[in-house]
């Protein structure tokens, strides 16, 4: 009955599970499949569902029959859902899409194409259909989208009492919620009140006495992005979705925006790395064409860095160690500018860095690029003393070293601030310049105090 | 009253606040910045107090005086909290904790040294110091750190009448809560109900015969990350905490994970750029303490970089072309190799990839890998021919950039693989390896092709 283990032995074991499964599939013995994973909770089931191949979805899906829970849509990667919304029948489609919230239907088809969209939405009852309607009017990646039409309002004048009996007797309450909302006639939000504070107030006082009347809206048009830092900078567990004519049409809830909160984070990291919105299960030529303008782009900076080498090739003629080396003072300058890039890149997405404190932590960052040289800077000219026998070039390296971390310290804070400065999102650019100014920078210092020092 | 805007024009314009704030507290007009701080909501107020300076934080919360909210601190980064109760007086931090709840409380003490947080102990009431205390005896990053100590627990023969009415009456309950327990006589939890399956039950049905017997429990001495991750894939609101005797001891809600949540994602992130848990607030020297290994150990991997460069001297002494052009093959391996990891390793994270899925994810990026290489060293060849006019140089790079993209691209998918397979974590180690592959395999496929074909 507990699960009292918080590194969640049950989502291990689920993955675990999928050899078995995918075997019993793959010998036709849907019998099988269906009890070994009879007693998994639904985001498990979803787990062991994106590791079998695709074939095996579906086909564990017809195995389990009435007994899939139709849930374990919503808790799908966006592309593996997709992909299974094409692969199963629309009767199917609709019968789920009648079970589900309306927003979790919407997620179910919104990946089909029109003739399949409007077979499924045929098939649905007149109020599912106008509710999925409404919601799939929205674009993606909005508010509109994420809220469920279910949600208690009541007038201003009604009591604690009325309220407490309504909700007794009312049919069509949402599954789950945490508060209710006070609306005029037009259904504009006056208040809401928490479930929690009702409970402690007497059956005859009138609910708009106790409504919190500072509540964060959401606009049905509005980002999901911005709706997931609303409740996570002020801890809402629900907020009210109003239309362009601030009519209360929606609620949504913390369960939907957990995941927009968490793959907040998880973009900044995968655009800094130059990878898109990419998915595991996309294809080939999907991963292939989101990667390569990327890759492009550096292949340009990489070649600059080339025509800085190309002006010392004379001194590299006579010097061939200098071409032993100098890629370890380009690639230590790249190292140490994108630890500072990426502390730049998340302060600046969460509101930690401005123009108060960036003096501040410029200086810092300068600093310690300067400390981290001179330490490198030591290590690498003693071991280039001992290699190549020569003083004179371990200590040309070292003060490249010096030079090249102290510039990629400046260069990992300045360019995301400056892009951030002109509305530019700096995460998945910044890397790009960086790693330029480390190149030349490294390069154009190590060769250039060579030909000056050493012949 | 409405915050109808996603973008949150308000966190905008509390850090546009800064420089005026600033100058009035560096002016000694307490009162001046008391008034345009005046309005500022908690979170909003904190981004603030961040962006200044350390002796203007001290200066701002001392101006606010009896208007300062000390709910703040729970929003503050947790260096700034440390530097901040340091230099407060004890008196004020005791209030504070006095006001605060629990788990706040200990935030806000943790870090004092053991006098100073034995003083502070010392002035408050008795049944906060020892809630406090308890508190505190669990170790930083736990969910009994997390937990408030407040909730709502009834004996399983209550009916939903006297549960409503006892709510009514009590004093003691938390500020906000979704649901309650149902706990047998030495307080083990039986169950939970939510208050809105709570208002939907008649008053006379028996609490035990509505409640939701299927529970998360949390142990108090969980790891916070584990805790966060069960509420991310349940969705919970809310989660009951039991001791080591699976007894009831408090409870952890949505809003003291979220934090948790969000940095999971970012610690990624920040491992995989060599970065540690690290704040814009720490010194100089903490910061490059921090820094300097992972630059250390890639300052080993480059050198083994340079010994390949080194077997090619001779060939690099023939033709300094190659000396140009060897950083390019090294450094377009590593940004795709860094595409690849930078996927593993969230998939990793996020159980989306398993022993079933991975040959055929292994086989997806190998192809793109392939894919990619075959694009950047048709360019490659090309620019190489027009600079150097030599379409057999072109030819030996456009080769070593597929060589090396292929490689890329296994060692981005099978170093995190394999990491992950002996139960290390795979983020800050596999671009260490990745790097190494990518610099070795790029420098070995670059000269030793054109040592073999072009002379």
């Amino acid at each position: 009955m507990f699960n009292a283990d918080p590194e969640d032995p049950e989502a291990q074991s689920a993955s675990e599970l999928v050899p078995q499964v995918s075997a019993a599939l793959d010998a036709g013995d849907g019998a099988q499949a269906r009890t070994l994973t009879a007693d998994l909770k639904t985001p498990d089931l979803a787990d062991v569902i994106e590791l079998l191949s695709p074939d095996n979805r579906v086909g564990l899906i017809s195995a389990l029959g009435t007994a899939f829970d139709y849930e374990v849509f919503s808790e799908l990667d966006e592309t593996v859902r997709n992909q299974l919304s094409e692969a199963l029948p629309n009767e199917f489609l609709a019968k789920a899409a009648t079970e589900l919230d309306t927003d979790d239907a919407a997620y179910l088809i919104e990946g089909l194409d029109a003739d399949d969209r409007q077979a499924v939405l045929d098939q649905l009852p007149t109020s599912d259909r106008e509710a999925l309607e409404r919601n799939l009017e929205y674009p993606e990646e909005t508010a509109g989208r994420l809220m469920q039409a279910d949600f208690v309002a009541v007038a201003p004048f009604w009591t604690v009492g009325q309220v407490i009996d309504h909700m007794r007797e009312a049919a069509d309450l949402p599954d789950q919620f945490t508060e209710f909302f006070i609306v005029d006639p037009t259904f504009r939000v006056l208040g809401s009140v928490e479930l929690s504070r009702l409970l402690r107030t007497k059956r005859h006082v009138r609910v708009d006495t106790i409504m919190n009347e500072d509540r964060h809206v959401v606009l049905a048009s509005a980002d999901q992005e911005g709706v997931a830092r609303q409740f996570e900078r002020y801890g809402l567990m629900s907020a009210p979705v109003v239309d362009a004519q601030k009519r209360l049409v929606g609620v949504v809830m913390f369960d939907d925006v957990v995941d927009v909160i968490k793959e907040e984070a998880e973009e900044d990291m995968k655009k800094l790395a130059g990878v898109g919105d990419e998915s595991l299960a996309d294809s080939v030529y999907e991963t292939a064409k989101s990667r390569v303008p990327w890759l492009v782009v550096n292949l340009g900076t990489a070649m600059l860095g080339s025509l800085v080498i190309q002006q010392f090739d004379a001194t590299i003629e006579q010097m061939v160690a200098l071409a032993v080396l100098m890629p370890v003072v380009a690639s230590m300058g790249g190292n140490a500018g994108t630890q500072t890039m990426t502390v730049t890149v998340r302060a600046l997405a969460t509101n930690k860095l401005g123009p108060v404190n960036a003096p501040r932590v410029i200086t810092r960052e300068a600093l310690v690029g300067l400390v981290n040289g001179l330490i490198l800077s030591m290590i690498i000219a003693v071991v280039v003393f001992l290699w190549f026998g020569s003083s004179k070039l371990g200590a040309v390296i070292g003060a490249a070293m010096i030079v090249n971390l102290f510039a990629a310290a400046v260069a990992g804070i300045l360019i995301p601030l400056v892009l951030d400065h002109f509305d530019l999102d700096p995460a998945p650019a910044s890397g790009v310049f960086v790693t330029f100014v480390t190149d030349v920078v490294g390069f154009f210092a190590f060769l250039g105090l060579a030909a000056w020092l050493l012949f």
